[in-house]
């Protein structure tokens, strides 16, 4: 089974708009050639297939009419230059565990969604908030780089921009959505575990500092008398990670960073830098952004430098809901395999999906943590071992009960 | 006369890279245009100019060969957001004195420096180094931001590199060499003078410093998990400011930072940063260069991180000639203004040509002692009274008898 798997990966993985490298845009020609693929792997595990108003692909039971769903998938556009794996596993394996699967008392619907990463247009989830009818109409007239709007490419695509709303599903006959994916970082393998729960999809803020204190030669004023803006950005640099460091699950990061004027023998009169700060739960974010800003304007005000800090983006953490875990563990630990909880440092598909219904994520291990590179590889045992977790998962399957 | 000297280092400051700021490099667009208006004002002035080799301009008394030659000058190259004074005030300060000079027992020869400051390329004092002799062919191998070397670029501003070693002067040709300077320092402002007789230049250190951890994607790498060259970078500068201040009269700067991906939401994988260690006494600043490069590794070495440390300019502390100092105080007692005598804490031209022949300097005083910044400002009444004492000095100037 493993070999098939990898060998699809492989196949699909050669489906790209730019040869030489795997760029799969939405809505692009690689796009199409993918979902023609997909849709024979699709039908060969017994599903019915439909390219749905907004682009993605949707495998659906046969005779699903009335029966409630769950909904497994991930996406199948890719950043540029991208790896193999991201998006494109998870739909593969999803595929490959429902072909092995005997009849189940509930339908499974299998979502290639088309826009996840926003590489071509300036949204990202397009595919997936459509199913959850949260779509913005307005981001057809968005436009690529070439000019072209999102509602001309899904026209000529075979789509039907004046239909997406009809794709929004019915909460009431969704009963979850599961979606497999690679780790795209470190845990895992540090473990040495091949899959992991992922306990929520974590939020996201990012803030904007600037540091104005007085240039001057670096030769001629004393160390008393300088307002040295890097050498506060430093103090406040290694705030960041320390406090990063001591909250479980945050991470904090300084990932860009530009001083004024910038050459050897001036004293740093100016320093802008980033702040990305990401938990799962978006109690403890709130609280870094608070802290951490108060604690920059306290070194500021201490050096005499003036602080300006703006917030550029606020993104709320996504929590995997606590049964379906409890029904991912179960399945692990019949796999004779450690349970590991961690959280997801990346955005995925699962967070637009989650204002339609429950929703879980496997992780697989990935190597060296790395991804959205040709580099991204996993092994056919970690892929193999995913898959028989999610066979089990089906398997089990049911509801919670009503309290 | 003030007002055309202070009308000439406006338009002189007009002439940039970046417009809307002053930021004239070594070799550059307005390197050329600079050099193409002062080589007027000396021509005016009664000399004979040429652009040498290194890029430098010289203006010559004519009819010179075979008389000795008092050297004068100071740099046109500035750092990034410049001020208006800093090495062009010395230059055209000069030329304003030879203006007005009668006929002298002596030659002059007025040298505009093209790279003092070490703006765009590792080293500084190029162009005073190669009228030396000491200019070091290497150099031509280094490289600028963009990946220009030196030598190209030399060669595309109509310089010549094989001949750098020609323009090396005879010290049995040369007097001594003189140099006007804006203070750069709070000094004289204290001191309500408008000039002072520089004793000394500070030694100089500057180390490039680049860090190698891994890069990493800032939402899925745990804190504990990173090798952060950025966060590394911040405890190191902190503590060369710390160490700075723990000295006196040392001073400990780092003023250009750069760090790679630079993006907000990658951990930063690579940092190069430089060093700025000066002090009046040599075993000062060896001391200070040999306890923070061990420092620095030890911190390195405990975040895991690669660390590569560059020596990339030393300078020993530079002595004024005694005679030189006596006859600019006999020249400022002569205008009635008390005698200070002070020592420098940025470097200058005087410190490589020192290798060549008795060096002394005059400082004018600066408003706030600020330099390196558009704010640096001076008086036309003070550029009055250094150019005065400047005349009176060369009117009176005299070798020293031998023992």
């Amino acid at each position: 089974m493993q070999h098939s798997l990898m060998n699809r990966l492989a196949e699909l993985a050669a489906i790209t708009d730019t040869p030489g490298a795997l760029t799969r845009l939405f809505l692009s020609p690689a796009h199409k050639r993918a979902i023609e693929l997909i849709t024979g792997w699709m039908q060969d595990a017994g599903l019915e297939t439909e390219i749905d108003a907004i682009g993605n692909l949707v495998g659906r039971s046969p005779n699903a009419a009335g029966k409630p769903r769950l909904l497994l998938g991930s996406h199948i556009d890719t950043v540029r230059d991208a790896g193999a794996y991201d998006g494109n596993f998870g739909v593969l394996a999803a595929i490959t565990a429902v072909k092995s699967m005997e009849a189940l008392p509930y339908a499974i619907e299998i979502i290639a969604f088309g826009d996840e990463e926003g590489s071509r247009f300036p949204q990202t989830l397009s595919g997936s908030r459509a199913v959850t009818g949260n779509f913005d109409m307005n981001a057809l007239s968005s436009a690529d780089s070439t000019g072209a709007t999102m509602g001309d490419a899904l026209r000529a695509f075979g789509g039907d921009p004046d239909s997406i709303p009809k794709i929004a599903r019915n909460p009431a006959e969704i009963l979850a959505y599961v979606e497999l994916h690679i780790e795209q970082g470190p845990v895992l393998e540090a473990k040495n575990l091949p899959v992991g729960i992922v306990t929520a999809i974590n939020g996201a803020s990012r803030l904007a500092v600037t540091l104005t204190g007085a240039a001057g030669h670096a030769g001629t004023v004393p160390m008393a008398m300088r307002r040295d803006a890097l050498a506060a950005a430093a103090e406040q640099i290694l705030f960041i990670e320390t406090y990063g460091k001591s909250i479980p699950n945050l991470v904090a990061t300084v990932g860009s960073l530009a001083i004024h004027p910038g050459a050897p023998n001036s004293i740093p009169g100016r320093a802008t830098y980033s702040i990305d700060i990401r938990a799962p739960e978006d109690s403890a974010r709130r609280e870094a952004v608070a802290t951490i800003s108060a604690r920059l304007e306290e070194i500021a005000a201490t050096r005499n430098i003036e602080i300006a800090i703006t917030q550029t983006h606020n993104a709320p953490a996504t929590t995997c809901a606590s049964w379906l875990q409890d029904q991912l563990a179960d399945a692990i630990a019949a796999q004779n395999l450690p349970v590991c909880h961690l959280p997801s440092g990346a955005g995925h598909d699962a967070m637009a999906i989650a204002a339609l219904c429950p929703v879980a994520m496997l992780f697989t291990r990935c190597k060296g943590g790395i991804s959205h590179t040709p580099a991204e590889s996993i092994t056919a045992e970690d892929a193999n071992i995913a898959v028989a977790v999610l066979t089990r998962f089906l398997r089990s399957f049911k509801m919670p009960e009503t309290p």
